[in-house]
């Protein structure tokens, strides 16, 4: 059996958007390295770079210190071809929601072409409405339903210990089926999205908020290829062209 | 499906051993309550109770109020039938090692007739010798080789999720095979042999360590049935017995 590949890991970022206290970043870190993830990735944090994370973070510093700080999720999410949420099961949100060893499988087969990415919200509110609609699945943890609230790093550490355990029990997985749309391709289609509801008049530009949301959450269960955005936005550019003729 | 039995659950105990930071004992309990696990055991810990211990548990205060706090890791154990040692790997100790889930599988069987027990040594140096030998197996979490460190409360939080998992996914369990003596037949077992080697001057009352340590490991690994135990500690009286009236 060749045994796994330790490229795989590096290709798995975790993400902690806007995380309250220092010291869960850092045994975030700690628990990331201990099942052999090294991508950090901090969106906003509230208090960073602090000695407190250095101290909880023990022998994962070198984690902290090469942690790529974001001043937003799609930013973090730039590059990345999946993103989980991690959240409690939220009734209000229409999405895919996996288990833990679904989303160590499914984090592992895409890694193998582009980088993946697992999101964490706040310790407080979790992942906002904003933050969910950059995700194309949720995860959930099964817990107690009388108290499910784990702390942000113990999170980070089952579900990197999931990963683990699938990477160490598979060295070969099947190639994605989806040569998928990053993170930026998104991003650029959905503003091309937005200014061309704007220009047929469907959509407000004073308040895309709902709309746009909804497009998003929309586009991003169905998780789009890297062709598909490209007919979809030639789709909005015929559109917008007609339009301009039609007021010539 | 019959949904699965929480007083399964409630029969799980977890044993934190010689503890050094409070904050770990709280953020262990709350790693613990939201996989619906109750029993928090300490031994020795060294700083507690402890406003920090509270402030890390959060939501799950009431296992601290409820937590029992043991001079010895013995009495902790005195009413289990199966204790398990949270672990690295180690060469040095012949002990079974059991993988999370494998684990998980073993306490759920036993603990359908009986209180078990999972347990956690010092955040630095792990489970003393003596400790271990208390246990009948070991538990190691398959971690990177590099950096093995979890966090006491990761670790917890880890195996606790295991337990919920096979809980969740198996409501009826096989009853376990053997009708085990617990930790308080054990140790009278361990007390009555170490009385009699010494009648029988094979052990120097002085210095009875390491012959009784590597007694208790050989018996440990074999788990004796409440039966075994009658059936030595006959064998012991007999030799005691028989020794004095040689002596007369």
């Amino acid at each position: 059996m060749t045994p796994p590949d330790p490229k795989v890991l590096a290709k798995i970022r975790v993400v902690l958007a806007r995380t309250s206290h220092p010291g869960n970043i850092g045994a975030a870190a700690r628990a990331m390295k201990t099942m052999g993830l090294t991508q950090l990735y901090l969106v906003d944090p509230a208090i960073y770079p602090n000695s407190q994370a250095d101290a909880m973070a023990s022998g994962a510093v070198d984690l902290l210190a090469q942690a790529r700080v974001c001043a937003t999720l799609a930013e973090a999410l730039a590059d990345t071809v999946l993103a989980l949420g991690v959240s409690a099961r939220r009734r209000d949100i229409v999405a895919e929601v996996l288990t833990p060893p679904e989303a160590a499988g499914r984090l592992l087969v895409e890694a193998q072409v582009a980088p993946v990415a697992l999101v964490f919200g706040n310790e407080t509110s979790g992942l906002s409405n904003e933050e969910l609609a950059l995700c194309q699945a949720l995860v959930t943890i099964p817990a107690n339903p009388d108290y499910s609230s784990l702390n942000l790093a113990a999170a980070v550490q089952v579900l990197s210990y999931e990963i683990r355990q699938a990477w160490l029990g598979q060295p070969g997985w099947p190639q994605p089926e989806l040569d998928a749309a990053s993170g930026a391709e998104l991003e650029n289609f959905y503003a091309h999205l937005e200014t061309a509801l704007a220009d047929l008049e469907f959509l407000n530009p004073g308040s895309p908020g709902k709309l746009m949301l909804k497009l998003r959450r929309l586009f991003s269960r169905s998780r789009l290829a890297k062709e598909e955005v490209n007919i979809l936005r030639g789709i909005l550019t015929a559109a917008q062209t007609g339009r301009q003729s039609r007021q010539k």
